[in-house]
């Protein structure tokens, strides 16, 4: 919290106390719990890895929220919380009407949130989640066998470390490039949090539209695709073996799938929209990387485009980044196994007595880690479906509601209706902005996560 | 089609000869066949049972849609066809605008294509699916063992009869009530060949609100409910063994389900619209029995109720009937599977070495049947999505797409936006009614049945 101050004095904007006061509280309390409460003597086991885990977030984006509240920028703790859990859950949803009024140093907490809550997904995603058997995470392990180590040990420092020097490379790398097209150093720090989380949130009310430049959306483009691909690639790569990436699977989908539904919506906005054809694929290559890697950045306002392209925006946002990326959703890995799952039993009606074994590479998918898939799928179908139904029942309207549960469990940012790409979540009901924290969270967690927290097995000794 | 003949007479109506003809034809046709085509010698193998269900549905809707093109009710090919197969998979969605001016004959014929396709159902759902190992159907079987017999033998004939019985004995049953209750021969057939069928042609254009009895919406209802049960249920009743109506659980959680959210819709509509609680109860019930056991029948517009109660009927559309019913959807008894499923996967993240099995009733769920009905509920998701996109390509709107595509795969007949319940199918573009015919066909043969046929290893010698 302290890291805005630079800016909220170089902006002679007023926000320091907020932020001062915020770290103070913070230091305070966390001081009384390092000192007063009882100390971890056994080793972790994955029933308090979940745990952990899930009261970690709340307990972040609540003394997140503090400068937020503090500085006056939201007027109730629903919206602060929402706000911060949108950061560091890497949504990218904002409250804020009127983004460009808020002083330089909330901005820049409120784009660091993003930051944050991204370098803890990536050592979640790739060292712990695994670890604890969510939603077949354990997968990818197999197929990018990234600096992963198979217990929850001391070593997992290091893995941390090597991951976030990637991140913080990448980060560096976007910030020189965007300041080399013309932005400022407080923009382009603050825009690459945003991208290299996945996370969404921009200084300006017209998100990166704002600067209308070619070169931008670009350089954007590439690292939001960049962000949205398994980071133990990236660890590969700069150890120099190029090779794992054409060989991985999900990697080849995820590009395939940007490019075939970029060339649908840029085709389309070509041919209807009478833009000329550099146009039409700046705009839709931007908005499909950006609604599928889950980042929620805008240059243009999809809600217009046709409903066929909404729709397929819609599907996107299921579908996001891959696994082990700071992108949210159901993730491409899952994606594929699910398929070659659903044409397994199609292939097992016609034979049988035929042992078939779904494979991913040339590795047999454990046939429990298949149901763990599955399980994971049919969990985000329903709940997406209760919760849309439970919104609904605070008059919100059907495309705003279904919109607001995709945008948030996906960790978009921006959807449909009332929250469109050029609206904000600032008019929906208290609880409603609760229930959409809640599914930020839920879906940043993989679900499983938080869930098993409600389960009373969970509880018992 | 002669059936229809002597109302055709009785109303004098000059459809008649388009039924006559259209019977002949079929008659050639079907001789030709039977003497000409090589006769099936040895035992049906499940690979030709896929193919025979399949082409045998496409072949009774093109033959099926020769008196609507002769009559001249229908002036397109697609139009007839889209009402037949909508009649034969007891869907119910309608391309007419005017019904009442549809001629007698026709009408009856257009109602009886309902009753047929139930009866088809009834044995397929029970008898044939079962053996086939279609998404995990054998599962009722275990529940509740009703008159089958585990070989696809001559015995089925007797299962058959059986079944048939219970059905003919129930529609005599409804028909009778329903003339009690001052309807007609003719109008009173129709209604029941649409109750027992969950099928939901009416012949009024006001559905059954045209007759605005209280009588009449209870007779319907408790016949609609019975019509959703699983018919080896009614066999069990009929030999005296009421015990397995209480020990069902399926049957248990379908009759939860109704009272459950007809008392929140009704609530909700005698708070918010000031409707007499009887009123409220009673279009409530209607609606919600109508949608679940997948009928579609009408005595309310409900898309002018509130939104919530618009997403739980949606919700309700994708449950459906019981296994072995008429009625379409998913199926109670595997939405209630997958619940326990996504349940045991959580404890299996508490307690990963515990053994943990899935238990229906008494009964042990074999794993296999358990990863047949994921893959049913996951294909379900994905053509319910893929359909709605390409649907969506073709201009028509979000609501509209969604709506048809949920009311034609379910076998509901009424949806939302365009083809709501005051509306019909009539106006939408040619290629989205084939579509819509298929998804229709596709639906009604529990999906497996129908894509199975697209898979390359299927026409594999």
């Amino acid at each position: 919290m302290l890291l805005p101050l630079p800016f909220s004095f170089y902006y002679g904007d007023t926000d320091y106390y907020a932020l001062i006061y915020s770290s103070l509280i913070c230091f305070l309390l966390g001081g009384i719990g390092y000192y007063f409460l009882p100390k971890i003597k056994q080793d972790i086991r994955s029933k308090e890895g979940f745990a952990i885990v899930t009261f970690g977030w709340i307990i972040f984006a609540l003394f997140g929220s503090f400068p937020f509240l503090f500085s006056g920028s939201c007027s109730t703790l629903t919206d602060a919380f929402f706000e911060t859990m949108s950061g560091f859950t890497t949504t990218g949803a904002t409250i804020f009407t009127d983004i460009e009024i808020i002083p330089h140093g909330i901005l820049f907490w409120r784009s660091l949130t993003h930051w944050l809550g991204g370098m803890g997904i990536i050592v979640l995603s790739i060292a712990i989640l695994p670890f604890l058997g969510v939603g077949g995470m354990q997968m990818f392990k197999a197929e990018v066998p990234g600096p992963v180590v198979d217990k929850l040990s001391p070593r997992i420092t290091e893995t941390a470390k090597i991951l976030w020097g990637v991140y913080l490379l990448l980060t560096v790398a976007e910030t020189t490039l965007l300041m080399l097209g013309g932005m400022d150093l407080f923009d382009s720090l603050c825009h690459s949090f945003g991208t290299m989380a996945t996370g969404g949130f921009s200084t300006k009310n017209a998100s990166v539209g704002a600067y209308n430049s070619v070169y931008i959306d670009y350089v954007i483009v590439f690292f939001m695709i960049t962000a949205g691909m398994n980071f133990s690639l990236h660890f590969r790569m700069l150890k120099g073996s190029f090779k794992e990436i054409a060989r991985s699977s999900e990697f080849l989908f995820y590009i395939s799938i940007i490019a075939v539904i970029t060339f649908l919506i840029g085709y389309e906005d070509f041919i209807y929209q009478f833009h000329n054809l550099g146009d039409s694929i700046r705009y839709a290559l931007f908005q499909v990387v950006s609604i599928m890697t889950t980042t929620g950045f805008g240059t243009a306002d999809y809600e217009k485009w046709s409903v066929s392209t909404n729709f397929l925006l819609f599907a996107l946002m299921f579908i996001g980044g891959c696994a082990g990326s700071t992108g949210g959703g159901i993730k491409v890995i899952r994606i594929i196994i699910l398929f070659k799952f659903i044409y397994n039993e199609l292939i097992r009606l016609i034979h049988p007595q035929a042992v078939i074994i779904v494979k991913f590479g040339n590795i047999a998918v454990d046939r429990q880690v298949l149901i763990n898939i599955a399980g994971f799928f049919m969990i985000y179908v329903f709940i997406t479906a209760i919760s849309t139904i439970v919104i609904s029942f605070f008059n919100v309207d059907f495309i705003t509601s279904l919109g607001a549960v995709a945008a948030t469990i996906n960790n978009i940012g921006p959807g449909f209706g009332l929250v469109g790409p050029t609206k904000n979540y600032s008019a929906l009901p208290e609880a409603v902005k609760w229930i959409l924290s809640f599914l930020m969270m839920l879906g940043r967690l993989e679900v499983y996560t938080v869930i098993i927290l409600f389960s009373p097995a969970f509880w018992r000794k």
